[in-house]
């Protein structure tokens, strides 16, 4: 199976556009041991729109397009897509009546722009859309299949998942093997020193490093005909060895981030949270509560933005904030600890640090971060400096204090 | 002129690629006035990647081939682009002693792989690559060009600043002048129908709606011969209708995110915010800590997530969440009331609600959040049901109370 994916919009041919939706489908093609031959990225003038769904139905067995079902004028896809099978549109009021209604659960009127969204090409099946208003068409013409679905990514997913997934099983091609390791806590170069010996040299095995602030994550793939074990075989094997050589560094096997790895441990020990920061904003408790179920450990979080704030919220004594300062190591340590007893949990997580652009001295430079975590035992207490921009600094902050706790986790259940 | 860029290699078509080269030559080639027709992403295959050419080349007057370039066996875009044009490689010994003499500045010998990187197409005209092994290829076929560029972005942004741009500034169509006016408590339906009858005719002009959770963003960009100011005098015509039309709607035009507009204003009135939250989990807080400078107002955070948290941290009556529940408009006003009264600020920033996956019940469905705001001279409540998962309600959540807040201290500066 040939397959292209063209996504359609004006806004995806500027200089600011960050692509989800074809990274999205292809990972999903991919799981079905179907690889994407070509991308295109058009506009939404429609001779442009048409010559590339023209070309890729002429090159390929099976064509994405994604976006420009929106009910702007800007969105082309349904009229250039049925102009260039030669197949009229038909307005399909059935479609008109979930919009409508999806509205008045909305209390407003449908915008009368939006019936163009129920415009459906002669034979195509309608692929129903639960995230939003423009469903997905899905057209056959003789061998070929042409799929439209909408360009919003939740939406994408939600009807990929529901109605194409089942539709293309059939065609898979082969059994694909994933499996991905999380790390924290080493270097994209500390990594590969580590691990380049162990690059496989067969064709239908991957091993990929792909780097982000305070996380290195290890992609390895595999396909073979017949099953996935098959196909699993040889991954469990490499897998084994990166886990020996990486260690403790490795903090997920199944996908999960840091903030459900310790989540999921915590609610497994029914143990409780509270966390204190100030350099990282609220980045902490949001990435500790953007995970469902949070509410059964977390208990509170406060933003300690001021001094007076970390004096009366968390009983930082004011001597240690006059002769340590704010972002020292002492102040962090009295923050975890405070935290802990005014909230009554099992763990209290502070941080605390200048995240820049301004704000650093010789001895403290912008990125200097000091991350505590208290419970029964002890208080642990980190400093670090980090490189890269206010936004970085924040998030290696939040993976370095997520990563205390989930070494202490381990610890305790090693102990 | 239409620009076509075909990126080139198989790692670009895996679920992890992202984009770096096509969006720098993007916006350089729009700081020249030119726009780029359509991206293609192809792989290492032979096959597609001389029909990639050819099918570019076919319908634009400018190719940008990237990638593709290197001493490896998957390298052949060279050689797709000399089928495709019909024309002969030459090995250009000068070429292969540049390469020579790079390696042994690097203290090493140069593989034979990468005598074909001194590969040219007959008539092409070499661009020298500061950067790295692999020159670039400028090939002029009647009216129409084909460039070749390495992949590695280091390389092709060298090449294109040394030998590229200056050879297109001859092409430059006229200078361009872009206008992004963001608006939120708007859907994408609602602005549209507000704005469809503006859309420009002219050829020239653009205007562009994204849309993202809580946000319409309008983006106008024209185009004109002689001088920016020429480009850009419609834009701010449109952009005035626009501002007519959509009114306090529309928060920012400077590209400002809502966060900024408000950390801004309140910098300017040196005033102070503080904020409680329970269904946001701390992006409240995140958001407003986000800008620098915010150290200025913002002066803590409470992420109130249990009831007794609530209690006692914002002083909300156990009878109020007993009569009302946690979210209701009672208990917002009141965590508002109280979270503003606690850390002694001119603002109190409050947000209640259920985020889902669970949680919801008939008469407060998933989704269903209250924000409040208090100042000194009231306590504001309102209640919206957001649709979609938990992330893209908390981001409409916290969107709804900045916005609170922008239209609080608008209606102060116009009484």
């Amino acid at each position: 199976v040939k397959i292209h994916l063209i996504a359609v919009g004006s806004e995806l041919l500027t200089p600011f556009f960050r692509d989800t939706d074809s990274l999205y489908l292809t990972g999903r093609l991919n799981d079905l041991g179907l690889d994407v031959a070509a991308k295109i990225i058009v506009g939404d003038e429609i001779d442009n729109l048409r010559s590339a769904v023209r070309t890729s139905l002429a090159e390929a067995d099976l064509v994405f397009v994604t976006g420009g079902l929106g009910p702007t004028g800007d969105d082309r896809t349904r009229e250039a897509a049925a102009a260039v099978l030669g197949r009229p549109l038909i307005l399909r009021e059935d479609i008109v009546r979930t919009i409508e209604k999806r509205f008045l659960r909305l209390g407003r009127p449908m915008p009368s722009s939006n019936r163009k969204q129920a415009e459906v090409i002669e034979g195509a099946a309608v692929l129903a859309n639960p995230a939003g208003t423009a469903p997905g068409q899905w057209v056959e013409i003789g061998k070929k299949t042409l799929v439209l679905l909408p360009g919003p990514p939740s939406e994408l997913q939600a009807i990929f998942e529901a109605e194409v997934w089942p539709r293309l099983s059939s065609r898979r091609r082969a059994c694909l093997a994933r499996l991905v390791l999380k790390t924290t806590g080493k270097t994209e170069s500390e990594v590969e020193d580590l691990i380049k010996d162990l690059y496989p040299k067969e064709e239908d095995r991957r091993l990929t490093i792909l780097a982000s602030p305070g996380q290195i994550e290890l992609h390895l793939t595999a396909s073979a005909a017949d099953s996935p074990a098959q196909a699993s075989a040889p991954l469990t094997a490499l897998a084994l060895e990166l886990k020996k050589r990486l260690g403790p560094a490795i903090f997920s096997e199944d996908g999960a981030d840091l903030e459900e790895v310790v989540g999921r441990r915590l609610r497994e020990r029914k143990e409780t949270i509270a966390v204190a920061e100030s350099c990282t904003g609220g980045l902490l408790s949001r990435r500790l509560t953007r995970v469902p179920g949070s509410s059964a450990t977390f208990r509170e979080g406060f933003v300690t933005y001021s001094n007076p704030s970390k004096r009366k919220r968390l009983g930082v004594p004011a001597e240690t904030l006059e002769t340590y300062g704010a972002v020292s190591a002492e102040t962090a340590a009295a923050m975890a600890e405070g935290v802990r007893r005014t909230a009554r949990t099992d763990y209290g997580l502070a941080v605390t640090g200048i995240a820049g652009p301004s704000g650093g001295t010789a001895d403290k430079p912008v990125g200097t971060v000091y991350t505590a975590l208290s419970d029964e035992m002890k208080t642990s207490v980190e400093r670090v400096v980090f490189l890269g921009d206010r936004e970085r600094v924040q998030i290696q902050s939040t993976q370095k204090a997520l990563d205390m706790l989930r070494l202490r986790l381990r610890e305790k259940e090693d102990g």
